[in-house]
């Protein structure tokens, strides 16, 4: 599980797959639900063989102990559920970034350190992680464009990273827009494919990643000193 | 539609989208069919909302005016199909990729004209080219082996003309492997996004992968020369 922010705080003990399923009309069913209750329950289905795209809202009400209906009362649709899982996803994997870049010794770059943090995280088959590089290729249009929205802020963040480091390193720096672009999106589609890589490939997927996202830092770096390189 | 390289010959005024639609038990049926009319018929099939997951052997065979069992006489089910599609696919593109070679002026790099043609084509609405950017994320596990030896086929071919490019241009090479792996990816990647982009977007789009590939490239040559960089 991703380190969860502040805003939401989802301890696993509450996790909702601890708790006895519902049958309908079951007198104990709950009468009052949270939002969060729901993105547990969400959570709780997901795997690797299930996407969020293949839950259906009356599986997600039973898995939180609620009649289908009362799921109205905090979502409008499973569509609105899954952009408020994807929204907790970013919010977590910013995370869980900062957290790596605090982790940066002299031995390693915060590129190196912020790629290793990621794929350990993909590996340790967090869920929100996979929903976030899963779902941009087979949810829905009002969730892929969320997953598109977390993807443009990383793609800032990382954008004002590399200009700081380039202002601390005194490196210069070839269109920083394009370069946050290209890191971003390779990070993600090459952690898409190490999904389903066996354990003992994960180690060399890392090495791998880190070395390409190098080759575009070196080449941002070359490219600023000279433009026509 | 792509241009086909010899082994498979489809042309457009064969394609069944131009048959009458038959009806079961429709005495005109075919009692003749081969694999190329099936591909043709999938092919007709498919498009911008349609995958090729998403096809029935039913239809196919609809499409191809013949008896759902016939089917079986060419396939031995639509996996098998679909990995014959993913293979026309891939040679497709890589005449496309050679064809672009040949219009290499001295203004545009292999590499910018490559990128060119390969978007050209995604912006024709290609309907091979859609599968094997698509059915990586969607298809069957078939079929996603399928593409993943294509792009190891794509990623081969790269390594060996940017080993002969360093040589011609006299310039060092880092890591060629994993230059080829980081290119390839990110151009399918890219390819995959630009399919939903809107008709204004397209020539930026281009230039922006581009870019992007560009920056990878310096990258290669600056580590070559200097690892340690």
């Amino acid at each position: 599980m991703l380190n969860i922010p502040q805003a939401v705080t989802l301890p696993p003990s509450t996790l909702p797959t601890a708790l006895p399923m519902s049958t309908p009309g079951r007198p104990g069913r709950k009468a009052v639900i949270s939002r969060d209750d729901l993105v547990n329950a969400a959570l709780a289905l997901l795997g690797p063989t299930r996407s969020f795209s293949s839950l259906s809202l009356r599986e997600v009400a039973r898995e939180a102990d609620i009649a289908p209906n009362s799921f109205y009362r905090q979502f409008r649709d499973m569509d609105e559920l899954g952009v408020a899982l994807v929204e907790l996803a970013g919010r977590s994997l910013t995370t869980i970034i900062l957290e790596a870049r605090h982790r940066v010794s002299p031995h390693m770059s915060v590129v190196r350190s912020s790629v290793g943090a990621f794929m350990e995280q993909l590996f340790a088959g967090d869920k929100l992680l996979l929903l976030l590089l899963r779902e941009g290729a087979v949810g829905s249009p009002p969730i892929k464009r969320a997953i598109e929205r977390q993807l443009s802020f990383f793609e800032e963040e990382l954008r004002q990273d590399l200009l700081r480091l380039a202002q601390l390193k005194q490196t210069a720096l070839f269109e920083p827009a394009m370069t946050a672009r290209a890191i971003t999106r390779l990070v993600f589609t090459m952690g898409s494919q190490a999904l389903d890589a066996p354990k003992e490939d994960q180690s060399r997927l890392t090495e791998e990643l880190a070395t390409m996202v190098r080759l575009i830092v070196t080449g941002t770096q070359a490219l600023g000193e000279n433009p026509d390189a």
